[in-house]
């Protein structure tokens, strides 16, 4: 998505540490005093605009949505979204997902949530994918045994790279959909770029993917 | 496809043992002697009317081609695509996949082909999917170590199938196109069916999947 510059975005965020949350390391291990409940955690890396995220936390009180996202000019548009939905089930984190082990204990996340992450089409650019081992690693540290990635896209090319780099290490794919929306998954909460898109006639792929290490 | 009754086919096919083999379960082991040669020996599993199988024949003339289709009415058009191309390194048999093992001892088999495969799409008949998980271990009997399967269906639904229970079965996927003809795939044989049900804008999927016994 286009970034623009939002000089009053980092203000914003630190004026509102209820939602976007401030020193996020200090509260690694410790999520379930943040919320004030031991319902399950479930994150979403790259969280954008913020609208899965929010409607997924209004749909599911039982469980605490955290989504992450990396730039302030685009998750304080999410922040707004949070600001108006005045739910007690869901934050940001502003940081960088390379990082997740800093923010979440070994086994403190029940999911992961891939939505429309960036392609990076080039090959040298592998390492940045959101599905590439590296991250599938990090996402193994801090989820539960058995735990799952959900992953959406409309992009053919990075589902193919994703169904494979979930084949070589070895999850399990538990649901698939090569055309979602002409599908017969029910409860699909749409991201404001899927809305866009599948409008225009966009196939929308979807997995889930689990660990194999019950 | 639709099956014609053709009352000749039997004869026909017993006229041409040196393409479509007779007593096959004889060459167990000893597939090496039967062409001449220590090429190896690579496998489409419901090879229908045969053009597959005969282009990949001429095409690599360093690597044996086995055909297997169970319908006499369908083989037999195969058989005269043989008889037509006078090839030394193509054969049919006439006999149940679910057998395989009759025919082939372990290792025997360098890959397996499936191309455009019934999708039996009615969850009762999971099990006659020839990517179903006892197909998946029929294959890997008569595989060698890391052998591969490469698959192409138009169909979306068997695809997805497969696809999920490739990766139930721990096999590795090293190849994966979700439109193969608009992908930089190169070398593409086609089957009939391909021919046909491409021209008319259908998608092409396309997946290579290597078992983890090496």
């Amino acid at each position: 998505m286009r970034l623009r510059h939002k000089p009053w975005a980092s203000e914003k965020i630190s004026e509102n540490p209820q939602y976007v949350v401030a020193q996020p390391e200090e509260k690694k291990g410790k999520w379930d005093k943040e919320f004030g409940n031991d319902n399950p955690i479930h994150i979403e890396v790259g969280t954008g605009k913020g609208q899965f995220v929010t409607e997924m936390a209004r749909a599911n009180p039982d469980v605490n949505y955290i989504g992450i996202e990396l730039y302030e000019s685009v998750i304080v548009t999410a922040l707004d979204r949070l600001i108006e939905a005045e739910l007690p089930n869901v934050k940001l984190l502003n940081v960088d997902a390379r990082n997740l082990t800093d923010f979440f204990a070994s086994g403190e996340v029940g999911r992961v949530y891939l939505n429309f992450s960036d392609p990076w089409p080039k090959n040298r650019h592998e390492k940045r994918r959101l599905t590439y081992e590296n991250f599938l690693k990090l996402y193994e540290d801090i989820l539960i045994k058995g735990g799952e990635i959900h992953f959406k896209t409309d992009n053919q090319g990075l589902f193919e790279y994703s169904l494979k780099s979930f084949s070589w290490y070895g999850l399990h794919l538990k649901f698939l959909s090569l055309d979602l929306h002409n599908s017969d998954f029910e409860g699909n909460i749409m991201t404001e770029y899927e809305e866009k898109f599948s409008a225009k006639g966009q196939r929308i792929y979807r997995v889930e993917a689990q660990y194999q290490n019950q």
